[in-house]
């Protein structure tokens, strides 16, 4: 669908070329003719609004967009009550306005159908998640027929819910629940934060945003909160009784209603995520369909020909390895670093932890000083090369010695009978050359049946990449061996040193599994012994895990991480941390009296909002 | 290393289990004893510097960023003087400073190692990129005895060079050389950008900022520039005349250098980058495993003893399928999105770009609603389940009834002979079917050796990943099959998702080609004729790639990204954006002029930049 209508069309010779009637297949995706239009209708209406424009949100400072966002949710309020959306147009206008905020769940109360459900739906949300570990308390006192919700340490302070840090009024508080002197477990009770009319936090609330998180703009948008109570007083009735009830004295008493129907709908938000992430995904798949295909082609075959013009032999042995080796290094740490980020589960989503910045900072090696893809293509250009003059005689040199082995190596059997001998740094060695040669010749081998060399190059790439990569993951691994050969002083280190050798080899192995059977090298019974080998080294690794990342030596201030810090004492660092941020200046945020009249009636209804104590 | 010594350690119990001697581990990284020592002195004297501190860094404005990175560029060149460091030690005090900032070229300029041989270095690292479709002229003039510097369109305008928007007064730019009316062909000249006096840009250059890119804080401290020139001259002696030469007549001269030395030496900038790499990634590593380890192993055996304790059958079905579809997508998705973002090229980290915000929005939903890792542990729990009562006759439901087919899946043999046979989608449906049993059926008998059921859990952590991952492919597999049976209207439509639906399965099928082949599902033959049929259907793809992102129907306001119009129409959005970064709205960036007088006196010297048209 063009937004803007312009007066060139890049891409029409793309679409000339398609072999189908997109308006059909518009509706095959979106799954009725109905669901086009009005997601059409809505997307158009966003488009032309002046208010919803998004072009310079990812260079406001984060109090100025949490302002818009303020802005944008009073607003699209407006145009829904003026234009009487149904609560279709009103989601799909909200989906298109695309920006995650409070309102997501402000508005919830304010569409019938969810309002109906509001409570069971956040209970559904938040459930399934952190149930254990609960420390905040709510104490029945008889006397005044009220709760005492308590949070008594640190660590029993809510952390991450949306909307909660600068917008939420209410909260739906899960907390231990307390009678007679005995602990029943986990209730919920709806507890007032703010006051309605300054939006100041109420006596024994501690309230705040927690921080910045990955990415400009992006979910920075929204105030995930921190909240702590300090003997906060609500009336019995704010229980959360279908379940269970509190008499007036103090008796704790069940209801017949099963506990396990509240589990079964979790299932219902799952299956949200799972459509939302087509969404995304479309995305970022129709950005890079419309920019990337004709310049990629060009330019990997422009820089490819300009550097196979020259032909020197030892440079172009020295080019074809480190270009591999940038690639594949900088490729698999822009990766790890990411999959550390996600390790640290939601704390690696907030900039506090460093790891958003590391990531950020560190994955643009993958495309400056040669794109990753490009390289791997002009490393396998040049292994496709070497074979083809293995034939007559010419010696390969350098990292492709081992070429000059072929006969050797594509004719030998791997030796391995027991876990054990996958420990042996020459059976390694072996398998990593054997693979990759075996790929290099075969993929040869299959270029040579296209209609002409460039065609074959070209219908190929996606082997040629797996050529490269196995050629250079085979430099990687002789050279760590290599290096194991020398001596390495102090008591274990060279132990241990040895371990993450094979664990590097064997997980490789592992995770190529395809590359080594399919080519012969190992049998499926040699893949499972190194697979169970792999098992017993993590083991072995583990006990050492952080004092091998003390070994790294990096200083507290160089990690620049609350998660990271030498000492562990990682949540007094994150909470001091979310003080800092520039939306905490402030008790009540900037903008947040300026709403127009509709949005902030809207605003003034009680905001009911789930919270667990996340993952502490 | 320490940063602040606080009271407590929460790792010491970690450390104690350690089998190696740390303090030696710390040499074996770093290379030498000296390499440790050095590198900690400059460490502790930046992280105990308060003008270094950057834990704000992420909450910055770009404006006020830009002036930090000014700040500590000036701060750090004082105490070098100061304390009169060595080349070796600024280097490592730059490292630590860790905010990339112009000052990473500039300081080039004065560490006399690198001055020596500045703008060799420089054609190095720029001359083996982007060198055709360069529109940028130098005409000579023999009259005034000057080249006359022209980027005659706008995609002729430099873009990307760091240092180049807000700093450099000085560059190295690359422009085809004509003269006597001949087109010689890509050189390079010196020319100033910059007034010495007031830093204006000078008559005839148009000089800015591309704008905010990928993170917050991250690589948004460098100016990134866009240069253009209308008719700016300069004497004839700054052309960089080491391979040839022009005379005073205009007579093109050549030398005896050979030219494809100038090529060679990019294998130094290459290994520089490879050699970083690894402090990336430890520095994510040292992060995650403090904070990781027993946290992770907490929430997965409580959240998962939470949930099996409610035995409901098919609401435990449902809940397997759900988890483990909602942790396959989003880990596929914000995988795919970020592989979308890097296959644009550079120009795919500029917020303009819209990629950066889109991953950054996404990424969280692999951890909320339960961490993928966690989720698929627990589908994987439920299989084993599933397995250990199929002996017992029960009847598995739901999305699982495929395994009470397990006689014949264990033992049945594809037929697949030809690459044709893999479009068959009940081909297909039965080798994902058997690998998904097979791998269940493996992974349960080695957990039925280890010592305990909970050991065996544990310890094949990392097969049962692998087992949940092999069904939830099967579960998504199999429904796009199903859906393809039915109806679907539209000339060409059904054939376009066919296509596609073969495409996902038979990727999928390489991608884990170590499972098919380790468990009988195929063999090699087979293997490589799936890969055989999956080259032929990227071929049908691609005409067809434009039109099928246009069927997700999004406007250009809802893609938000320069590089994703509908029109295609790229460059002249991406130039227009840029213009609106706040760090563009004075010509003299703030700060500058409050540099204090020895790095202001550094500011003045000539900072030599190599630039060239970067993808255009």
């Amino acid at each position: 669908m063009e937004g803007g209508i312009g007066e060139v069309d890049h891409l029409a010779g793309e679409r000339a070329t398609a072999l189908f009637d997109v308006d059909r297949m518009k509706v095959a995706w979106a799954g009725s003719r109905h669901a086009v239009d009005v997601a059409d209708r809505m997307a158009r209406l966003v488009a032309s609004d002046p208010v919803f424009r998004k072009d310079n949100r990812t260079m406001l400072p984060r109090t100025e967009l949490f302002k818009d966002t303020l802005k944008k949710a009073a607003h699209a309020w407006k145009r829904i009550v003026e234009l009487r959306l149904t609560e279709e147009e009103a989601n799909l206008l909200r989906l298109y306005v695309d920006q995650p905020g409070y309102v997501d769940l402000h508005w919830g109360m304010f569409v019938p159908a969810i309002k109906g459900q509001g409570t069971e739906e956040q209970q559904k949300k938040w459930l399934p998640l952190g149930l254990q570990g609960l420390e905040t308390t709510a104490t029945f006192d008889p006397k005044t027929d009220e709760f005492v919700i308590h949070s008594p340490t640190l660590t029993s302070s809510k952390w991450w819910p949306g909307g909660l840090g600068k917008a939420s009024t209410h909260a739906v508080v899960y907390a231990r629940l307390i009678t007679e002197g005995k602990d029943y477990g986990i209730h919920g009770f709806i507890v007032q934060l703010r006051s309605l009319e300054d939006h100041n936090p109420l006596p024994g609330v501690t309230l705040g945003d927690i921080g910045g998180k990955f990415g400009s703009g992006a979910y920075n948008s929204m105030d995930n909160g921190v909240l702590r109570f300090d003997h906060v007083r609500i009336p019995r009735d704010q229980m959360l009784m279908r379940l269970s009830q509190v008499t007036k004295e103090g008796k704790y008493v069940h209801s017949d209603v099963p506990k396990q129907l509240l589990y079964g709908t979790m299932v219902y938000v799952r299956q949200a995520i799972v459509a939302d992430a087509s969404k995304a995904l479309s995305r970022a798949v129709c950005i890079a369909v419309r920019f990337v295909g004709e310049w990629l082609k060009w330019l990997y075959t422009d820089v490819t020909h300009k550097l196979e013009a020259k032909d020197f032999s030892t440079l172009q042995e020295a080019h074809a390895c480190t270009a591999g080796l940038k690639a594949v290094t900088t490729s698999v740490t822009s990766d790890a670093i990411e999959e550390c980020r996600k390790l640290c589960g939601g704390h690696g989503y907030l900039n506090s932890s460093g790891l958003p910045e590391l990531f950020a900072v560190y994955v643009p090696a993958c495309t400056y000083e040669g794109d990753n893809v490009v390289l791997l293509l002009q490393v396998a250009r040049f292994l496709m090369k070497t074979v083809s003059q293995l034939a007559s005689g010419k010696q390969p040199v350098g990292t492709t010695a081992y070429m000059g082995n072929i006969q050797y190596l594509l004719q030998c059997t791997c030796g391995v009978t027991t876990a054990e001998d996958w420990l042996n740094p020459a059976a390694i060695k072996e398998v990593f050359e054997a693979r990759a040669l075996r790929m290099a010749v075969n993929c040869a081998q299959n270029i040579s049946k296209a209609p002409s060399q460039e065609e074959g190059f070209y219908e190929l790439s996606p082997d040629l990449l797996e050529v490269a990569a196995a050629h250079i993951q085979m430099i990687i691994v002789t050279k760590f061996i290599e290096k194991l050969e020398q001596d390495i002083p102090g008591e274990g280190v060279k132990a241990q040193l040895r371990n993450l050798c094979n664990v590097y080899a064997l997980h490789l192995l592992h995770k190529h599994l395809g590359d080594f059977l399919a080519t012969g090298c190992i049998t499926a019974k040699q893949g499972a012994l190194a697979n169970q080998q792999l098992g017993m080294l993590y083991a072995l690794v583990r006990p050492n895990a952080v004092a091998l990342v003390d070994a790294f030596n990096y200083t507290d201030h160089y990690l620049g991480s609350g998660l990271g810090r030498y000492d562990g004492d990682v949540y007094p660092a994150l909470y001091e941390e979310a003080w800092k941020d520039p939306l905490n200046r402030t008790v009540v945020p900037d903008g947040y009296h300026d709403l127009p009249p509709p949005a902030a009636q809207a605003a003034a209804q009680p905001l009911v909002q789930a919270l667990i104590d996340f993952l502490l």
